[in-house]
């Protein structure tokens, strides 16, 4: 399907497009491009990556389609690094997790004939690196495909052909409603697993079970990447924040007053919303 | 190990028990006792119990030992018309989540040849009913047993043989340190996990992945089970609230003020507390 992808850093999301790209039989040439030698042997090693190179534009020079899958904080340089050194017609684009100043930031800054749309793949793990990449991790997921006013034509259904040929399912919409959806539906929730990790005492911890795992799993990621999520997206992450204390201002009231009926009604819509999702 | 034990209450906890001692053979009877006969038959069918009543008296008249596994509210209520009809030294316990309230309020509600003593197993699910059961929901997991001031002697060690023998982990501490910590490490989990799953608008749900999922599972419990759970261990839970708040307001000011240092600090420590734990 495509004769060149080039993947600019290789962790769990970059290493796993490699994988699946490669198990699915997608891409003649897989490109990983990384700062460090010892990462891209690995990728190698890995089955992750045909070749592998340091230089991001030696990698990207021949191909169709290039994925940035760094940290958010060093998308915008690496696209802009990228982009010159791409031949006309490339398709470039990323796998962050925020999207609305990705998009602002490269806005006139590549060449004209340089496809640019920004992406994310709802896939992860609270695991990272190389070794935690599997070539299913986007089946059955979702992918946000994000076109601004300025993507050229063609680009964003390109992106999501590519998303789909992974297996993923692919909702198409602006930065800007991408970032305030996933503040409520990824951002907060890695906030508050992590509050309430940090709250635990740690004489406490050998009384948790289940519940308390299932809940704080996530608090297990990444705290630079996530330090950078909220930040980048600060503004939603705050206005999510305050809808959720809302509801906990609410139900505090409630279990002060002793009030079995108001707790017993937060409780059952809470449940039919997670029902409404599944496990 | 026992002759008879009889089994108030066969749902998840109360069926799973009924397993584990059929497939470890740890009694020769077991009788399941319960408020509607559908419930009972299907209990019986799924090899839970080898008799079944809807009569509580006759249902303990020969047990060496009783299990109350009823939902909390109904506890103190289950032991109060079980002890008069038990034989002179049967012990007696519970499962239920919280402990303070349901001790004191049977202190000195019993017969003196009858032993009680509380505990609370740390094993369950979101799923509840005797379908959910299974014979090994005590594997490896950890079991509370709450001795108070007024326990008979030998109360507290023959329970925790008894969920030890079923593979529990069994701590003892007091009704009132037990919920104290379990405020914190089950409960407020629960409140949270809720109330998240509780402000995400259901338009948003298409864009919820396993982070979202993982932290809001919990949320599919029952509302009336965990209304009573919140309501009896009220102060405890407000505290462990208060506290939780505390946390949240620093990390609030933090993401407002662009602070990267303090957020990196939170989330670092909160991923040592998750990993000390394991998944």
């Amino acid at each position: 399907m495509w004769k060149t992808v080039t993947i600019i850093g290789v962790g769990l999301i970059g290493g796993s497009i490699g994988l699946a790209l490669r198990e699915r039989k997608l891409a003649e040439r897989v490109i990983g491009v990384g700062r460090r030698a010892a990462s891209l042997r690995k990728a190698k090693r890995l089955g992750i990556a045909t070749a592998t190179t340091l230089d991001v534009e030696e990698g990207v020079s021949e191909a169709d389609l290039v994925v940035v899958a760094t940290p958010i904080a060093q998308i915008v340089d690496q696209v802009c690094a990228a982009a010159p050194a791409c031949r006309p017609g490339t398709l470039i684009t990323d796998a962050g997790s925020t999207k609305g100043t990705i998009v602002a930031s490269l806005n006139g800054q590549l060449p004209e004939a340089i496809r640019f749309v920004g992406s994310h793949p709802l896939a992860g793990s609270e695991k990272s690196g190389p070794e935690a990449a599997t070539a299913d991790l986007f089946e059955g997921r979702v992918v946000v495909v994000t076109p601004s006013r300025t993507t050229r034509k063609g680009a964003a259904e390109d992106a999501a052909d590519f998303w789909s040929a992974l297996g993923a399912t692919v909702f198409m919409m602006s930065p800007e409603q991408h970032d305030a959806a996933l503040a409520t539906t990824s951002h907060l929730p890695h906030l508050l697993a992590s509050l309430l990790a940090g709250a635990t005492p740690r004489a406490d911890l050998p009384l948790t079970a289940t519940g308390w795992q299932d809940t704080t799993r996530i608090a297990a990621g990444d705290p630079e990447l996530w330090t950078q999520i909220f930040l980048d997206n600060k503004r939603n992450v705050l206005k999510s924040l305050a809808r959720f204390e809302k509801t906990m201002q609410r139900a505090k009231a409630a279990i002060e007053r002793g009030d079995a009926k108001a707790l017993d009604r937060l409780l059952t819509e809470a449940k039919a919303i997670r029902d409404a999702v599944g496990s």
